[in-house]
């Protein structure tokens, strides 16, 4: 079926929206592809449609060749499956909450593990019903603090999400590579520049979780990679090469030194190299003791010290991981004067252990370093503290920023940092859901076997705005061909009727080839069309102008810019010919 | 692709739910089609989620080939449109109402004539752009009162919903003819059996509105239709046929009767045939006056009486219909009590024309009709008031209840009830919305014009539950083929290896024809396996049994109930052919 322009449902704009801060959203706005109705609400017109239903035929098509069966869940859900997993609370404000007519709570679903979970309990009851992978492709529900960025970061949007279930860690692991794979045949055909980063630490177990981020200076996500080796992680996942440790025999013994003035990092080295130890010294030779609370199971906050090289911060992303799911704060002023133990900005090792506060240390701390830090009284440091001598700590904790230049934990050279879009996340869930519902089956000896589920998504109309962000030019939209809302955009630029008349057949035939035309058969200028199909962004533009007195038409590639002519006769077989070489 | 039923998500019950009252919801959860999630809320399992798919399909198809351009909302609106036109409010407790963490106010939208319009308006500006067709298929919520029989009335459901916009009324009937020519293919193509009904009163403006209803003995919705002439209505669009006025010379003069203990029509009739009338009298002679209290658009309540014959009641529907979109309520006692010239069970014209309350009577009521009545004081009647002589009214109201027996408007012959489920609406909405939002575009003139709407809506998924209701049997559903899950359901009911390997080829070869299988390779035994397949419904069963020793298989139409023996060379072939024929 031929689309005409003189008919399709579009207004393209001149000048970018105002509220559009990045090039895909500008440009989807501008073509007449999305228009928001609220914050974080869009309505896709014909041709944004178009590219949403490509993209999810693709993702289905892929997630099916790996044994997926669809089902579809509804979007307004009742409250108990998320109170039983406690996600009714940990959503917090993120979760659109409503009650019903008898006031009844429901939610609009942001993602289904809970339902996914239970109807596999309702239908099956064997190990020889397994292994087992659903998926739905559905409108999901956030309400994001900052929608942003127009479709990339929505309130409202579809979603890819499958689930697999299995009866041992073998088949999630099975399971969980298949998606790895799908994924990647997914996003290489949808032309998405992408990498996967682990996306919680190794030392958790292996690539229980990765993250497939597209590649873009726009992204809300940092990750760091290895050019020389290809390691790429999100900044949580990021593991500290430990050093070895030194010796410590023959290290000058610790000194407390009077340090006026000196509360801070700085403050502190400026002080440590007016006195003479022997060495410049640096931020990174002072430790900094940082005072948490973090809430327990029992509800009650428990003191938390971390202590980091004084060079580096606390990542709040990584800290965050680290803690993950507890709840925790920084000491305010309040907190520290219920401790008369804690000097604020003289804080050390020894006042900590002495009061039983539990102490974790930044990788780096290993055995035989010796360091500045706080001497538990008011301007007093210590200097020379040596670990494994002068004190020790609980564990280790990752929660110091990763810096540009910072070895790669897999020691292939250092790591860069950029920046990405989420576009797809897998992850081994295991058996958190399964043991909050009891999904037991029968195993093969007779006893019951819990499942083991993984989960995995996709942000389907996300890449829509994705794709955009990675195709584009200073003229307009750039599809490729896989998602492009149309195969070839046939433009009349000659005025003539039997030039006309003959674009209106060369479609005709374009399409009884199977090829998805746009003809522009409007009454405007060829500068008007031209400009419209450079921001449209179909691969192919045929054009219908001037050289079909001497009987060629031309087609431009919208991606490389490449123009060459092509005889009227016999013009449809050999455009659709370029079309799927 | 091949479906196996080994690995298919699918159990079926032997066991109807014990909440489901009409047959397709308990065959459609016995069969693994859908499964309940909460009250009207329903999740789709893989065979559900295909039919569902199939039906949205010939819906696409069809509306696109009448010129429509598929956009999408979200199902997630912000309060201000429907605000605009009071269906924020009118909607009642049946719209889901939420707020997002800014607390702004929210809705799911259960139809979506705002969205529409604005768009259009925000799009649009000349009436060259025009006629216009816009659709979307989409997911709607409305909090149903009483959710009931499972998707046929659910609280989110799927929908298709187009609308039309057009520059004059010529144009808006051009678009809803279009539309109803659709519906018509569609319902055709789904294999539904279904009326045409007008929707409101042909006296305010012909076929402004037409319900497709599909036949069904558990319908919600009683129309009424003409055998003879195919005339059909729902009983709120009944035009009642007005008799001829009478000649009122030669009438005798009306007089009042004392009638002690006679305030209802059943104790008047046994008084009027105590008397000597000079007939027999039943209570079609006698003129029942019912008063309401109608709110006017100030928000005043004005007194409003109503005159039928005695023998017929107040249809609610209909004068629901009739004072659309008025509020209004029956008299109470404290409401007489306020109006001492209402003598309650002997209230007649005389007084309500004195008094000034505005007086509709049934059609029926012509000149020259003489009724029995009210004479305005306790425990009198009056008999002999003629219509024209005696007493006047200020017009006619179709609020009477209809009867199977009534005659046809078009004077065919009489009227039958039947029952009904809504599938589909047309509607020539007009100027509401687009006066609502003043959606005007540059005319001809080059003056403004306001656009005109039509909305036309199909019940997607309900659709899943009708064709079920109307195609079963007591083994089963019985789907046609251009909804069938599969096309065709091979059953493996033989143990022998190259049986099951032969099988196994046969349904690789129908796949190759196109045909979409589902294999039957479970090791269940052959009378399940068939319990199974006339339970899902697949219209052709093609059994791989004992004949495949001799060299045949045995086709099955899951409709006729006929088999018959293909040879298995050139099985596929043939079954293929049969599948299209």
């Amino acid at each position: 079926m031929i689309t005409r322009m003189s008919e399709l449902f579009l207004r393209t704009l001149r000048d970018d929206p105002a509220d559009a801060e990045v090039p895909s959203h500008k440009l989807l706005i501008r073509a007449g592809y999305i228009r928001p109705v609220g914050p974080g609400l869009y309505s896709w017109l014909p041709l944004g449609l178009r590219v949403l239903h490509k993209i999810e035929r693709v993702v289905r098509e892929e997630i099916v060749a790996i044994g997926g069966q669809e089902i579809l869940f509804p979007a307004l859900l009742p409250r108990a499956p998320y109170e039983a997993t406690n996600r009714w609370t940990e959503y917090g404000d993120s979760l659109f909450r409503l009650k019903d007519r008898r006031d009844n709570d429901y939610l609009l679903g942001p993602t289904h593990e809970e339902l996914f979970a239970l109807t596999v309990k309702g239908e099956y009851s064997s190990y020889k019903d397994f292994p087992l992978l659903l998926f739905q492709i559905q409108t999901k529900y956030r309400d994001e603090a900052r929608p942003r960025a127009g479709i990339l970061r929505g309130r409202e949007f579809v979603m890819k999400d499958s689930y697999s279930f299995d009866v041992d860690d073998d088949g999630l692991r099975v399971a969980y590579q298949r998606h790895r794979e799908a994924y990647q045949r997914i996003f290489d055909r949808l032309g998405v520049r992408y990498v996967i980063v682990s996306a919680v630490s190794g030392a958790m177990g292996g690539s229980a979780s990765e993250e497939f981020l597209a590649e873009s200076d726009i992204g809300e996500d940092t990750f760091v990679r290895c050019l020389e080796s290809g390691y790429a992680a999100n900044v949580e996942a990021v593991v500290t090469p430990a050093p070895d440790p030194l010796p410590i025999d023959g290290l000058p013994e610790a000194k407390v030194y009077d340090t006026p003035d000196a509360p801070t990092i700085a403050t502190l080295v400026e002080w440590a190299n007016t006195v003479d130890l022997g060495r410049e010294i640096t931020a990174a030779d002072t430790l900094k003791n940082v005072l948490l609370k973090v809430r327990q199971p029992d509800g009650d906050w428990e003191l938390l010290a971390i202590a980091v090289p004084g060079d580096r911060e606390i990542d709040d992303k990584r800290l965050g991981a680290a803690l993950d799911p507890a709840e925790y704060a920084f000491l305010d002023d309040a907190d520290f004067a219920k401790h008369p133990f804690l000097v604020k900005g003289y804080v050390g090792p020894k006042a900590l252990r002495e009061n039983g506060v539990r102490y974790l240390v930044d990788p780096r701390v290993v055995d035989g370093t010796s360091w500045i830090t706080g001497a538990d009284a008011p301007n007093k440091h210590v200097v020379g503290l040596v670990m494994g001598r002068d004190f020790t700590a609980d564990g280790t904790i990752e929660a110091a920023e990763v810096r540009d230049g910072d070895p790669s934990p897999d020691g292939a050279g250092p790591l860069v940092s950029a920046r990405g879009i989420e576009i797809g996340h897998i992850f081994q869930l295991g058996r958190k859901y399964t043991d909050a519902f009891n999904v037991d089956v029968l195993g093969e000896d007779g006893k019951p076997v819990r499942l083991t589920m993984g989960s995995y998504g996709i942000g389907v109309s996300r890449l829509v705005a994705v794709i955009a962000e990675q195709h584009h030019d200073e003229l307009g939209l750039r599809w490729p061909s896989s998602v492009s809302p149309f195969d070839a955009h046939v433009v009349i630029a000659n005025k003539d009727e039997a030039a006309r008349a003959g674009a209106g057949e060369l479609a005709a035939e374009l399409d009884r080839l199977g090829v998805e035309v746009l003809l522009d058969d409007r009454s405007s200028s060829p500068g008007v069309k031209f400009k419209d199909a450079e921001l449209l962004g179909v691969p192919w533009i045929v054009v219908v102008g001037r050289g079909w007195a001497d009987g060629v038409v031309e087609l431009r590639n919208r991606f490389s810019g490449e123009t060459r002519e092509v005889p009227v006769d016999g013009a449809a077989a050999a455009i659709a010919e370029a079309l799927t070489s």
